[in-house]
């Protein structure tokens, strides 16, 4: 009973490392499709979410069924709450990445983002992109070290958001009211995203370290799969 | 054993009906700060996200205290379950409350949006306090009809973003672009508030009828203390 407990609790692990990824790859995705114009990419972020939100509700209900099955100590059950906790905020991740997603569509063929601001929203992508990778590793390897890392990161974000702000209330800004939301709500959108990506790694402090070994485990930095 | 579970389930539920009302009069009285440049009332919002934050670590706490006593039938452990995702969207609507009033503080003495925006912000604000209310009551009631009333009403927040939208790209916006800005963030966060009050009623149906009477109880539609 309790190695099966362990196993499965495992189980749900790698599949928090795997939403986290695909939350990661959303948001790149997302953000190529916005800056390239590219409508067929934002169509697969957007289909993606679908993807993404199965597999909360599914690794949700698996959470339900581990409480069910009495965690052995309190450890397990904070595992299970830290899960539980992380799969709210991968679901956000991908909601936010659609957002992006949908915005690269409805603004298709005219140009995304004003030259001002592009490398601005470039960065922020870049780096919440990035956040999710990390939190994927700490869930993954248990470094900690990281973990407050990403936090630090974090402040980067705010000023960059801080910056583009600094950008379109400029009197010298030439693109009018139109480019000048919208680029602000794309960067509240990443800003929210790095948000979520360090909650989920602030959540992989309760989480197992992996007690089955694999073969192409942590040594290689290969995800688990 | 079991009925203490099911006190301590009782008095977690009444903890959710008061941290939804006092998100709803956060909200509220952001909104007020907002449109009426009272800063002291900001302030008063922003002290109490603290006090949000400080239920929201409590009531959490006592969750995981429920699951570790082992809930007793399984629809007591949906309700556990439904108590915790309740609490993370109610941290999250304290945080958005705060947002607005960290705005009316730092656009404090300018007046805080044109007057062409104001009716719709205004009735945004009103929309989004009144489902923390709604969604107050229906813990409390457990009248299910409201939940899906609240996720109709929900489309008029929707619209009205769409028509707040629309005032601020018209070619006649004579405000500029960090008024039009502002007050597409400030949509932002009311139609975010409004979304998580609507999970949170969602959450309801999941949580238990109360099981101790009370003297003023549902008939008189009197806050449960």
């Amino acid at each position: 009973m309790r190695a099966t407990f362990h196993a499965q609790l495992d189980e749900l692990v790698t599949d928090l490392v795997r939403m986290t990824r695909l939350a990661g790859q959303m948001m790149t995705n997302a953000a190529i499709a916005l800056h390239q114009g590219d409508v067929a990419l934002a169509e697969v972020v957007i289909a993606k979410r679908d993807q993404m939100n199965a597999m909360h509700d599914d690794t949700e209900q698996r959470c339900i069924i581990l409480l069910a099955r009495r965690p052995p100590v309190a450890g397990d059950l904070r595992a299970v709450v830290a899960a539980l906790r992380a799969v709210g905020h991968l679901k956000r991740m991908g909601n936010l990445a659609r957002h992006i997603a949908l915005i690269a569509r409805l603004k298709h063929p005219n140009p995304m983002t004003a030259a001002e601001v592009r490398p601005v929203l470039a960065r922020m992508s870049l780096l919440a992109s990035q956040f999710a990778e990390d939190a994927a590793l700490v869930i993954e390897r248990q470094e900690f070290g990281s973990e407050s890392q990403l936090a630090e990161a974090d402040h980067e974000v705010d000023a960059l958001r801080r910056h583009l702000f600094g950008i379109l209330f400029a009197e010298d800004w030439p693109h009018g009211v139109e480019q000048a939301v919208d680029a602000a709500l794309i960067g509240r959108y990443y800003e929210r995203f790095a948000d979520h990506a360090v909650a989920v790694a602030a959540e992989a402090r309760y989480l197992p370290t992996r007690r089955t070994p694999e073969p192409h485990g942590l040594e290689t930095g290969c995800p688990r799969r």
